[in-house]
């Protein structure tokens, strides 16, 4: 049994959910089919949830909203007429938004969670709606009513595990089961959207609760590149990769998924294969536990800017048990993650992603750093990015290291960080941001073009 | 006005002690000599400290100490005969020595220290009396009476700034002062020795105090080595060096310099120059605040096992805030310091001196780690090397990581770890144990031997 997820592109029209429809059809296995409210058309089109959530602003500051409300239905309508669907399911739409409308706006969270969700919901119920007029036997499932369980933290919806019990028996139920991707419900019964990776996480938790053989995740492209196709031309599709690898490359810049969305499938050891709604035949990329990797030991290389660092200087700093420990914990207090602490023997740099940064930030870490350490010198710098290889067995593989330096060499640019040692799955180097896009062609260049001669 | 110091060989015996005159007379400007306890003549010598160590330890379990007694004795007879002195330089010692014996020995701790640092102290007044016997303008100055100040704090003794005045005072003292190193007094007046770093702290303090022009310390080696000896052929001696490389190379297995000898110094940015008492003549090697460093990007190679890792390794672990501080805090709990801490996205490692390590403490680390943070999966292993290349300007140095990690790749060796980013001046690897003497030999090929090639 698989579970297979369509995001917003691949339910966007009235042709897109046919080729969804065939997806699904082609493999009986295919039982519980999770999707995303519709997505943009083209390039300048917009997505059903921002509409949504102009919408509910709108309505939250007691405007007029009959135009947005007239959008949004809008949409549905072309896509349920394109579909040859009765109007039937846009009427039961339209009543599912009006009532949403008419929830308490004093809780503005709620109020808007509950706008947004209606993007996933009410399309699960028309592509169900319209897999059954095609002679499909598919139900729409509420996610209430299958047990998709989450917290009360509004701050950071996620899922409980005590719904899995009950989400596990969608596996027994009859029929193929159209899910709205995106939100659960409170045990109270509130709804909530998860605020990070949306309906990926859906159908990741349904997959795991329901041990299914395999998580499909349809969407737009053939596979995950080796390379971002922004910078490098034309890089290889990845075959196969561990999750391991995935979180890496997600980690610098690879925007497949979020991060957390791959962790319920994680947990479960369920495998995840990410496959494109325009191109089915096309294998996609397989995300499983362990792979074979001694023929390619790098797989990606991911590449991201906006990174800081903070420097603190001492003398002897070393001898000091406990100086590491406070000058993390003075980032903790100032609530700022961070990613990476190269140190040498009288001091310590802690990369920092920017966007945690602002200048009073900057300058109240700076002065606590000096005077509650009593550092030499302390700084904070900009404009860094990070450059990740990525590959499973990569710290067993001689020679790669001074591989990818050399690399880095030949563009002429200076290395600021190397971080290798603590991941068997990446080596990370920091450098200026202006150097990034020349050394990942030149990386590009030295691992995927190369090796592809020498197999030739 | 310059402060000498000169090690247990330099003034081992007669012999050694008659050059030591002779070095400080060709230079007036040598003003404040200071001396070490007579060391090792030859290979399987005693040094009089560790004699001194062994009677007062006889003296402390009640036992007869006269053999121990005589043998101290008997050196410092040996020298003053070599020296042509009258043997009243030899009862002022024993009766020292008598005195030392009688104190209480119900503290260990100080009577211990009053035995140790004697020998210092009675073959600085021999040596003060050799230098008035061939007719030099010499004195012996007592460090209480000089004014070097330690803190109260037996487990770790330093020099306390309160002495500073008192002691810049020296410079304005009439004659060569003869100093003994290696111990101070605390504000109450009682002998403490420096735990670390003995007569090269005490050197480096009186040319901090006396805002010296230099600090010559004199041993028995015409320079620091690019690399050590007893691994590489005939390295190539440092002519010029800073602080922080002398620092970085001390760390990691040089030991020309205990670390904390040169702050002192390195705080009032003083030279240091050290010298060869057998080979005067030759210029040694200084130790100064800055240096013009294209010419030579890697001044040094040092290499130091014994080194273990922690790894720690959860899933999602970078997006939880303190997740890092939470795990040194682990480490300052069991009173361990940490070297490095290498990092992925879903794991960190802590690089650890195995010496700070048992069987329990592991034990308990891993545990606490696994339970306290929730971690997947957490490990310790040993048996590592860690491997430093050190060179101001490093980091600007275009390649040099490349050529390092090429160099480790000839010899087949993997890398465990790279340490770079925070440091200016040096860059880290860390090795398996066993590989660690080929790698250290084919880096120094690399930066000494061809860059040697390419001058000629």
């Amino acid at each position: 049994m698989k579970v297979c997820k369509f995001g917003g592109t691949s339910v966007a029209s009235s042709d897109q959910i046919k080729k969804v429809a065939q997806i699904v059809k082609t493999d009986p296995s295919r039982k519980i089919i999770v999707v995303s409210a519709p997505g943009k058309r083209f390039g300048s089109d917009e997505k059903v949830t921002d509409l949504l959530i102009q919408l509910a602003e709108k309505a939250l500051r007691g405007e007029d909203t009959e135009i947005e409300f007239k959008e949004v239905v809008a949409r549905y309508q072309q896509i349920a007429a394109g579909l040859g669907l009765s109007m039937e399911i846009v009427s039961v739409i339209e009543n599912d938004l009006h009532g949403r409308l008419a929830n308490d706006v004093n809780d503005a969270n709620l109020f808007m969670d509950c706008l947004k969700a209606s993007g996933e919901d009410n399309n699960a119920k028309l592509i169900a709606a319209y897999f059954t007029h095609i002679g499909m036997d598919a139900h729409y499932m509420c996610p209430k009513e299958a047990g998709l369980l989450v917290n009360e933290r509004p701050e950071r919806v996620r899922a409980l595990p005590e719904g899995d019990d009950q989400l596990a028996q969608l596996r027994d139920k009859p029929g193929i089961i159209v899910f709205p991707g995106f939100f659960g419900y409170t045990t109270d019964g509130t709804l909530r959207t998860f605020n990070r990776g949306g309906s990926d996480i859906t159908g990741s938790l349904l997959a795991a609760a329901t041990e299914a053989e395999l998580y499909e995740n349809f969407t737009d492209v053939d596979s995950v590149f080796a390379a971002n196709p922004n910078v490098v031309d034309n890089p290889v599709g990845i075959d196969k990769m561990t999750y391991r690898e995935m979180r890496e490359l997600a980690y610098a810049g690879f925007s497949v998924f979020h991060d957390e969305a791959l962790m319920p499938a994680f947990r479960r050891s369920i495998p995840v294969c990410i496959k494109n709604t325009n191109n089915p035949e096309a294998p996609g990329t397989l995300i499983v536990n362990e792979r074979n990797y001694f023929a390619q030991p790098v797989i990606g290389i991911a590449a991201d800017s906006g990174f800081s660092t903070l420097f603190v200087d001492k003398y002897l700093m070393n001898q000091e048990i406990g100086f590491g420990r406070k000058l993390l914990q003075i980032l903790e207090e100032e609530e700022i993650p961070f990613e990476h602490t190269p140190s040498g023997i009288d001091n310590l740099s802690v990369i920092i992603r920017s966007k945690f940064l602002n200048a009073d930030k900057e300058a109240r870490i700076v002065r606590r750093a000096k005077e509650e350490l009593n550092a030499d010198h302390v700084h904070m710098h900009s404009n860094y990015s990070m450059i990740v290889l990525v590959g499973e067995g990569m710290r067993h593989s001689t020679g790669l290291a001074a591989r990818a330096a050399s690399a880095i060499a030949r563009t002429g640019a200076s290395i600021q960080m190397i971080n290798q040692g603590s991941s068997e799955v990446s080596l990370v180097f920091g450098v200026h941001k202006k150097d990034e896009t020349k050394i990942l062609k030149e990386l590009y260049a030295e691992f995927f073009l190369k090796s592809a001669v020498l197999s030739n």
